[in-house]
C-alpha cells in the first residue's frame, strides 16, 4: 500500500518523538511510513525514508498565509505527496491552521463541500468517542455549513467507529428548539429538515462526555473553546487527584490499591490514544495530532490515517454530502 | 437592614430545600429573609414571612415573555420588592432567563449599560475564583458590550474578592491578537484601547481554572457552553474517581486515607459553595443560584446578596462603566 507521510517537524517534541513514533508504527503495524523534514534537522530517521524540504511553518504563523509563502515546507510537501498519489495520508502534530490550509490548498475540497471541518474524537470511557466538529477550522460559520458538518461527522463516526446511525446533536445552551444564538437557531431548523442524518436536537457542554450523543456539531470557535475547556478540566482534576495520591507515605500505600483502577481510566482519556483529529471535507486524508504528541500519539495517528484511507473515507464523506 | 427576597418556588428542589436554606441563612447569619411564593405550595415557612403571589414561571418558559405574562409570579414579585426598596436583593434558583428578565424589566439598567451580563464565579482551589461573564444572558452580543462586561466584571471581582487590579482575559481560541472569530477580533482591539481595566489579552478554555486570570469575558453563548462543559467534566471525572474509591473492600479501606485529602478539593469546587452568580448592569442586586441548589447554596447566595448590597455593588458597577 501507499505510505503515510509524517511531518517530522510538526509538534512541540519534533523531530525526536515524531520520528520515533513513525518508526514504531512502521515496525509494529507494518504500515509503510515516509518522513518529511529538513535533512539538517531530522538527522535520525530510524531507517525511514526522508523526503527532504527546506522550510518549516512554525506554531504561531497564520495558516493560509504561511502555506502560500513557504511552498517547500514540510507540511506543504507532505500534502503534495498525498495529492500526487504518493502517500495515503498525511499526519502532523504541527500548526493546526497551517495543516488544514496545506491540505485544503493542495488536495482541494470534496465537490459540494463549503468548508472543511476538524473532527476531534472525545474519549468517552466505556463507550465510543463523541466526534466534535468543527474543532477549530472555521471561527465564523454559516448555518448551512453546520448541516454539512453533521453529514460528514456522521459518515466519519460510521466509518471510524462502526456506529450505524450516529446520533447528531447541535451544541447549544439549552434543550429547547428555540434556545441559542442566531446561528444555533437557524442551524437547528436546517438540521431538523435534513434527511439522511439522525438529528436528536440540542445538546449541552456536559453531554459531550456522555454516551447520549455520537456527533456534536458547532462552529469552530465554540468547538475549540469546548475542547480546550474539557482538556483543561481533565488535566486540572486528574493532577489534583494524583497529587493527593503521592502526598504522604500513607497515601502512597493506599494508592497502590487505587492506581490500578484509575490508570485504565487515565489511559482511556489520554489524547495520545485517540489517533488524532481529521480534517473532513478535503479530497485526501489529513490527520492532525495534538501539539504535545509523543511517539505513542504518532503511532496511533499513523494507524488511524491508514485505516481511514483503507475504508475509503473520502468517498464516504462525498456520498454523505451529496445525499443531503 | 433590608431583607433578602428569596424566590421560594425557583429551583429543582423548591420549595423544600430553598425554604430550608433561607431559614438557615436567617438563623445562622442573622440576615433578614422574606420568601416569595404561592401560599398553597409554600406551606412550610420555618417562621419566615411569606410574600404571597399567585403564579410561578417554570424552567422551560422563555424569560422575557413569561415575565410579561405572569405579572404576579414569584420572580416578578421578588424583583418588585427590590425595585420598591423593600428588599436588598433577590435570590432565585429558578429559570435563569426569567430571573434576569424580571430583574431587567423591574429594576431597569444602570445608566449607560447596553446589556446586563451574568457573572459566574468559577472556583479555583488555592486562589480566588475566576469570574466568567457573560455566562448566558446574551446569546448574541456586539463587541462593545464585551468592553462593558470587562468593566463590570472587574468591579465585581474587586468588590467581591478584594482583587485590586483584576486581570481581564478575552476567551478566545489562541493567544495571538489576530486569533478568533470576528467578534473576538473586534472585541480584542476595543479591550486593548480601554483605560481603567487591566486587559491581559486572549485566554483559552483551559485558563479558566488557573490563577492566571481573574475575569474572563465572552459572549453569553460561548460562556454558557464553557460553564456547562466545565461542570460536566468535573462531575464526570469526580464521579469516576469516587466510583473507584468504593469499588472493593480494599479500595474502601485505601480511600479512608485519601478521602480526607480529596474532600476539601470537592468542597472547594462545589457549586453550592460559590454563593451563586450575579446579573451585572441592573439597578439592583439579583443573585442567581444554580437549578439544583440545595439549602447550602441558598444560604451562601443569601449571604452573597447581602454582602454585595452592603458593598454598594450597583454604585461600583455604575462607576466602572461611566469611567470607561
Amino acid at each position: 500500500m501507499l505510505p503515510i507521510a509524517v511531518d517530522a517537524e510538526g509538534g512541540d517534541l519534533a523531530p525526536g518523538e515524531i520520528v520515533a513514533g513513525a518508526a514504531q508504527a512502521a515496525a509494529e503495524l507494518g504500515v509503510p511510513v515516509v518522513l518529511v523534514g529538513r535533512p539538517e534537522v531530522v538527522t535520525e530517521t530510524h531507517g525511514l525514508e526522508l523526503i527532504p524540504c527546506t522550510e518549516v511553518i512554525d506554531m504561531h504563523e497564520e495558516g493560509a498565509r504561511a502555506v502560500r509563502r513557504k511552498k517547500d515546507s514540510s507540511l506543504v510537501v507532505a500534502a503534495e505527496l498525498v495529492r500526487d498519489g504518493k502517500a495515503a495520508a498525511m499526519v502532523s502534530a504541527g500548526n493546526t491552521g497551517a495543516t488544514v490550509a496545506s491540505a485544503l490548498l493542495r488536495f482541494g475540497r470534496i465537490s459540494g463541500v463549503s468548508r472543511p471541518a476538524i473532527a476531534t474524537p472525545i474519549p468517552v470511557p466505556g463507550s465510543t468517542p463523541t466526534v466534535l466538529l468543527d474543532a477549530g477550522a472555521n471561527a465564523d460559520v454559516q448555518p448551512a455549513w453546520l448541516v454539512q458538518f453533521a453529514q460528514m461527522g456522521s459518515a466519519f463516526a460510521t466509518t471510524r467507529y462502526g456506529i450505524e446511525r450516529p446520533r447528531v446533536g447541535l451544541l447549544n445552551i439549552g434543550e429547547e428548539d428555540t434556545k441559542g444564538n442566531e446561528l444555533a437557531k437557524e442551524a437547528h431548523a436546517l438540521l431538523k429538515g435534513t434527511p439522511g442524518i439522525h438529528f436528536i436536537g440540542n445538546v449541552e457542554g456536559r453531554d459531550v462526555l456522555s454516551d447520549e450523543v455520537d456527533v456534536v456539531v458547532t462552529d469552530g470557535f465554540t468547538g475549540n473553546v469546548t475542547l480546550k475547556t474539557l482538556e483543561g478540566a481533565m488535566r486540572f482534576l486528574s493532577g489534583k487527584v494524583f497529587e493527593a495520591l503521592v502526598s504522604s507515605e500513607e497515601a502512597k500505600k493506599a494508592s497502590e490499591v487505587l492506581l490500578p483502577m484509575l490508570l485504565p481510566l487515565a489511559e482511556e482519556l489520554d489524547p495520545e490514544s485517540t489517533g488524532g483529529a481529521m480534517a473532513l471535507g478535503l479530497d485526501g486524508v489529513c490527520i492532525i495530532s495534538h501539539g504535545s504528541s509523543k511517539a505513542k500519539a504518532i503511532v496511533n495517528a499513523v494507524k488511524n490515517g491508514c485505516d481511514l484511507y483503507n475504508a475509503d473515507i473520502v468517498k464516504r464523506l462525498a456520498e454523505a454530502v451529496a445525499a443531503g
